[in-house]
């Protein structure tokens, strides 16, 4: 019997085609000069190709938050100690974190999903999937096995199809982990070929010398790994982390039913990335909320061919860049619903 | 007695910096990394000192869109017939405009105003403040009289009044004009000191012949008119457009109430530049929406030393871009309001 992984990557087709230039076509016939709303335009299109419907609606989005933790904080990469996870998880999940705040601004549900945070996270709100008490330093050897990585894609499956089935036609994704930027960094690194110098930034504010330090550290991380970095899955089991592989499992589930999924910052980013080397067609399915004011996020998009929709320099991660973003999703496919055309509205065209 | 645009500009005074610090203050405390959510913050504190109020809420943002028509369309310089300004107007007012779908997404009241339109406009819906059937050709001598011009500012501070007295805390502006792109680049020119060459862009969809031929119009607009170019009204009734001027009074009118204004995109933008020019301390209440794909756009801004937030390639005016922008400065103020402090959600700071 195949696994939910293997049946999942199996569902994920490229989006319609046909529908997107049929978008397209509704879109010219616009009262607007062709074009003249840029990257909306862009959007609706997309958005009616992933679902298959030139007027497809947003319905229920929602925003899933993985939250776990990572070994390499060992290596004291990151500015705020690890205690932070669990009392971040549970001020996302009781309302008062960023992400709270911007997805109820934007009629989002949130999940705040406890995926491997190391210790017990037992607050109202937040959704028990813990696979492990977080990962192992990179640093030192791979982050986890391959099959504790599938588990926690088949997680990141469930829960967004669970959404899904539900009613979503939009979901976001978020991550909470301390350290985590620089798994994110190594995969980048490992996906793209960029390099750790151009890759790694400053996480929630680390100085020079930490930074020259957490350098170091993928770039070991990468050479203590090379030997398993055969396939995407083995490369995200190596250098990622429970969260990332959440994501992934998340933007896999959602383009295997056609529902497209906004990609929040820096490490959702790498989830994204990891779920695209494990099929391109999920690319159709993926809109990148927006640059994180993490230096190696410009590198890193550039490398894969991506220009987020925003450009807030948010440095924050939880799914906050998400959130910002789906106003502009759905903005863009009323633009298709409620436009009048140019006949409807009997305005002269072009001389 | 004194006129009510004197009144106004008299009655405009720089946002409150205690307030800001206090915002800053606040938001430092709030369970993020400092500076994390980062323009939305700038968006939070800029909100927060321009009301006098650390946690000011936003209350019925409205748009408020001007329409007129310019004599400089004789010259050639739209891709569109002058025909179309008063079937957008319709259109607009009717609900199929892409303003009209936008600020219906960002719960905005949207008021179209007839206030130089060339022929009659009485369609149900738009507001009818008609001080002359456009303007005259500015490549040929002044667009209007300065008498005109302030007639026109003080419509902009009436309609943006009226708003404010019925309960708006945040107006955002937008215009309607076939050929106004050529006025708002002379605008910007004789302002800012940019030349015509890097101010002037393919407005709605010129192509290269007609952009040399456009450069060329703004730049004799710029010569017939330059023994008029002695003040910042002088400037604006010399090589404006009513339009531009009712989206300078609104600006005025709302600075002088400490409300925040949106500002669109390229027209937009030279109608905020003339009200700074009038008094400095109205930059304390503009937002800049969007960088319009209107090249010239780029130039003028970062001569004003601004940066717009957002970045997705509009170049429709309308209001468009400040409906779109409604939005990230709306969230600014729930990011004060709403987010728990570092203390209240007993989360631990940085190491």
């Amino acid at each position: 019997m195949k696994s939910l992984l293997d049946k999942t990557l199996s569902e994920i087709k490229p989006a319609d085609k046909r529908i997107e230039k049929a978008a397209w076509k509704r879109l010219d016939s616009l009262t607007k000069p062709q074009g003249s709303l840029g990257r909306l335009e862009e959007c609706a299109a997309k958005y009616a190709a992933a679902r298959g419907d030139v007027f497809a609606k947003v319905a229920k989005p929602a925003i899933l938050t993985f939250g776990a933790d990572h070994g390499v904080a060992a290596e004291g990469v990151s500015a705020f100690p690890q205690e932070v996870t669990p009392q971040m998880a549970a001020n996302i999940s009781s309302g008062g974190a960023g992400v709270s705040v911007l997805a109820r601004h934007a009629g989002a549900e949130l999940r705040m999903i406890d995926i491997g945070i190391a210790v017990p996270c037992e607050f109202p709100g937040v959704i028990n999937r813990k696979l492990a008490k977080g990962t192992a330093n990179i640093a030192k050897g791979p982050a986890m096995s391959v099959e504790l990585c599938r588990k926690a894609l088949e997680v990141g499956i469930e829960e967004a199809q669970k959404l899904i089935e539900g009613g979503s036609t939009l979901l976001g994704t978020g991550d909470l982990g301390i350290a985590n930027t620089t798994p994110s960094a190594a995969l980048y690194c490992a996906y793209l070929g960029t390099s750790p110098a151009e890759t790694v930034g400053r996480g929630t504010g680390v100085d020079d010398e930490r930074l020259k330090h957490k350098i170091s550290v993928v770039q070991r991380a990468l050479d203590v790994n090379k030997g398993s970095l055969n396939s995407p899955l083995e490369t995200l089991a190596a250098l990622g982390g429970l969260e990332i592989a959440g994501i992934c499992g998340t933007i896999l589930g959602a383009a295997a039913k056609r529902v497209p999924v906004v990609v929040d910052g820096f490490i959702s980013g790498a989830g994204a990335v990891a779920a695209i080397k494990m099929n391109p067609a999920v690319a159709d399915y993926c809109f990148f909320s927006h640059l994180s004011a993490e230096a190696g996020h410009v590198n890193a998009m550039k490398a894969l061919g991506v220009k987020p929709l925003l450009g807030l320099d948010f440095r924050l991660g939880e799914g906050t860049g998400a959130a910002m973003a789906f106003n502009i999703v759905s903005a863009a496919t009323k633009i298709i619903q409620e436009m009048a055309t140019f006949a409807e509205a009997g305005v002269s065209g072009k001389e």
